[in-house]
């Protein structure tokens, strides 16, 4: 298992952040350890509202007075555009299009589905008419009741299968390499903001090959690029692997995610791929004449993420004074602060920042230039620098006239603790600043794969299973134990004996080498480990 | 009247590209005047079948199994996607934030707007359940009927207005500039694709400002970016101007909008900026504490544009052998067409296309690097080149070994004559294949600007003004006379005088000079002018 370290002494792992990223003076905010933090509660104290915090102190989203639907903000919005871009990029070089296809799906497209899954039962959101009329009462009311009622799309499967079915006709037109970004609808009673709202943002990749290895290997060209996408860009680490039976896309050949560790030790799931081999086609009908001649069905795979990855970029990085933003993805590298009194002390120090600013905008970083943002607005200095520290920003110079004297700019990294600042000089700032930054990202990465490995065990016994899992809650507002590598048959029993322990087994994961083992829940031999955990 | 030349001579303005860009050995196609072309009807014979038929040959997009939905294919949605880069582009420069806001709009949210709005009836999508549910027939039917239905967002006014209620408190918080993209729904029964469907994409601003003076500012700011982006990457000369009052957007103190003639001389609004004075603010509650002590309502503006400017693209530059596009916004500027026989030649011919292919792509066109296709596929010559013509590729070279011995690229410009070749020198190629994809853009909006100015006549009689509009009809399918500029006095009794004949004020121009002059359907002096026109 040579990409999963483990992790098998007493001591559990550390959150990242903890104690050296505290604060000395906070302006409020919890307490901890006798020390103030600027979110309250800490992550100790209350996991889920913490999260709740970060999310409202960082101004990322908020709730809407629309029920299960959020409102994304820009700083939020401005994350999800740099991960839509860098994603799309990787796409294309991959040879995928965008396109985009209707909101709403007819009720018939589901009835297929319907038929064939037992207990079918859709909760998603379902327009029954075309206009509104104000009734004699002068109240509105809903008129021009459809023939057919339309579904808002859960997803696209069954329409883009259908324009598919019309598109291909020869393995002249294959392959077929779609991608949509769309906001997609499933009516959710509890909402989490970005990790479950009724409403979300994703991308929904859907391909059509002429073989089975050919659509085999696009199933996996995706898992990578998606486990590249955490790697370089989230500075997340995965574990990518094979979803067992049970946990299949219905439908799916064979479905693969990538796996991650949030700091509550559960596993939240970043990005599915799905090899559906011939199934979805013969649902959907697209077949094409072969080079060889005669017909066959299309060999398809699907693959998505979503706004979720926000979720999952929140609960990896961030520590107990907020949000920490992996420098490849921050909508701005680099704020600066301009400190002064008086008037004479202000232009200066604003051209002084103004020229800074000039300077570190010409270097490149990542995909194209550092981003320097110039808070001069009119709030007391203390205030507004929090509010940096609490958005992630990743670099914050607070500059002022005795700044300037010495040559020295106080660089405060939002990896180290929020009261750290290391003078340096102007012109080896702006020469090293995107080395800095490159720092940082490598540095978040290690740090959440240390915290990942320092909180996993391998465990061959039901007993020491059972033991770590604890009893079968999952609540949301405290830190669980961490994951769990055993060796695992392929057995839905498994199933039933992890159902009371709130616990699911997460993946295969596809870089292990074979090796002897025990499966504790039937008893069967096998070679082949999974990793288990409580999960979002 | 300066920005609108008037054409007050006997003969009607030409068609663009009509006879020199004919084509002379079409493999398909309607015939006129002689020639054979590869749209069939030509624009002359059926302008809203050739509309329809341009946008299939060029797979721009598609109706789908949704009634008045569209799926918008790869060519399409790249396109779109070069628009959305270059205005978010020109929005942030501005200073504007992207956001996303609900796809669903309660439907209380609406009751204000009844109550106000005389014969109330909005055509809109109505969600009313939260599942569905397999019935005991087997049928699928809508469950968990909803307290109150939601409406699927006509546009994000209201809950952007609840938004901005909340998040403004004080003139610290003003100015807000938001822009969001995303798709919106409106129910049309009759539609045609880009023009007129029930789900569309656009994206809509809304600002928020302290002062009257900024918001004025702000809506012209938009109207005036709009413009830019009409006439610098849509090549589509565009009028600036101000609705009049009864064309006004409902709630707004100044509506403008700018408008361009279509190759049929009627009339498109391509884009609208508001300025809503406080009226938005008074209605959604969006109030701020003065810097000078005191509240006030803020003053807020709203823009847009939506996929109707594709509509406006492919009705202003395509000709009777398909879709015409403006580099500037092109998906890919050049299309290599490798040309050989045998398999020596193949590898030969594809050597030198993909070094070809290497040098373009390093040249700086525009915004980014020149985009380059090589179409390699397994299609007869003469289907490839067309299918290139059709998709509106802006050049194209054929090279074969031939081309390749003699050091001539054969270059084939869209702009020009499908048949027509110029053999320009490789080294001279890479160097000038910039200039000449900007000399495209150039000759284009040139060429557009020439038949709108030559389609607009000024009027100041009535019996000219119905004599030029002729009949009430405002058929799609055949090509009307254009507009006039006529003397105008804002009086609601023009609207009905226009109805008849089919006819609607566009816009007050901004760039005119007051000029004396008499409302012919009114009698009254003015000074005054606006441009009328049948209408999209």
């Amino acid at each position: 298992m040579p990409h999963i370290n483990i992790n098998n002494s007493q001591e559990p792992g550390v959150i990242p952040g903890k104690g050296p990223l505290s604060v000395e003076t906070g302006k409020k905010g919890g307490k901890s350890s006798g020390r103030t933090h600027a979110i309250s509660p800490t992550r100790q104290e209350d996991y889920a509202e913490w999260y709740q915090q970060v999310i409202k102190e960082a101004d990322l989203a908020e709730t809407s007075p629309v029920r299960g639907c959020m409102v994304i903000k820009p700083w939020g919005y401005g994350l999800w555009e740099n991960i839509q871009q860098a994603l799309d990029r990787m796409f294309k070089e991959t040879g995928h299009e965008n396109a985009y296809f209707p909101l709403f799906i007819p009720l018939s497209f589901f009835e297929k589905e319907a038929r064939h899954v037992a207990g079918f039962a859709k909760e998603c959101a379902v327009v029954t008419h075309r206009r509104l009329e104000v009734g004699e009462d002068g109240a509105l009311r809903p008129a021009g009741e459809l023939e057919e009622p339309m579904i808002v799309r859960p997803t696209s499967e069954t329409i883009i299968g259908a324009m598919f079915a019309k598109w291909i006709q020869s393995y002249r037109d294959l392959p077929v390499l779609i991608n949509q970004w769309a906001n997609v609808v499933r009516w959710e009673m509890r909402t989490r903001l970005f990790l479950r709202t009724s409403e979300f943002l994703w991308q929904e990749g859907h391909t059509a090959h002429a073989t089975d290895l050919e659509a085999r290997e696009e199933t996996m060209r995706m898992l990578d690029t998606y486990e590249r996408f955490a790697h370089e860009y989230m500075a997340m680490p995965v574990i990518k692997g094979e979803k067992c039976s049970w946990e299949r896309f219905p439908g799916a050949v064979n479905t693969y995610s990538i796996e991650a560790m949030m700091q509550d030790r559960k596993a939240l799931q970043a990005g599915t791929s799905h090899f559906l081999g011939q199934n979805f086609a013969r649902t959907s009908d697209i077949r094409f004449q072969r080079k060889e001649g005669g017909e066959e069905y299309a060999w398809t795979t699907s693959w998505g993420v979503s706004t979720r990855l926000i979720g999952a970029l929140i609960m990896t990085h961030s520590d107990d004074d907020g949000f920490v933003l992996p420098p490849r993805l921050a909508p701005r590298h680099v704020v600066i602060l301009p400190v002064y009194r008086g008037d004479q002390d202000r232009t200066r120090v604003l051209e002084y920042c103004q020229g800074l600013a000039s300077e570190l905008r010409a270097q490149h970083y990542g995909d194209g230039r550092v981003s320097v943002e110039i808070d001069d607005r009119d709030i007391r200095g203390g205030g507004k620098a929090w509010h940096h520290v609490k958005r992630g920003t990743p670099l914050r110079l607070e500059i002022g006239p005795r700044d300037i004297d010495s040559g020295l700019i106080p660089v405060a990294r939002r990896d180290r603790p929020a009261g750290t600042r290391e003078p340096v000089a102007r012109a080896e700032l702006v020469a090293r600043v995107a080395e800095i930054l490159q720092d940082m990202q490598r540095g978040l990465f290690e740090r959440a794969r240390a915290f990942r490995d320092a909180n996993t065990r391998e465990i061959t016994t039901r007993k020491d299973f059972e033991a770590w899992f604890g009893s079968g809650n999952n609540e949301e507002n405290r830190i669980h134990r961490g994951f769990v590598v055993s060796p695992f048959v392929d057995d839905v029993a498994i199933m039933d004996a992890l159902a009371p322990l709130n616990v699911s087994v997460r993946c295969l994961p596809l870089d292990q080498e074979p090796r002897a083992g025990t499966c504790f829940f039937t008893g069967r031999p096998t070679n082949r480990w999974a990793v288990f955990a409580k999960a979002y």
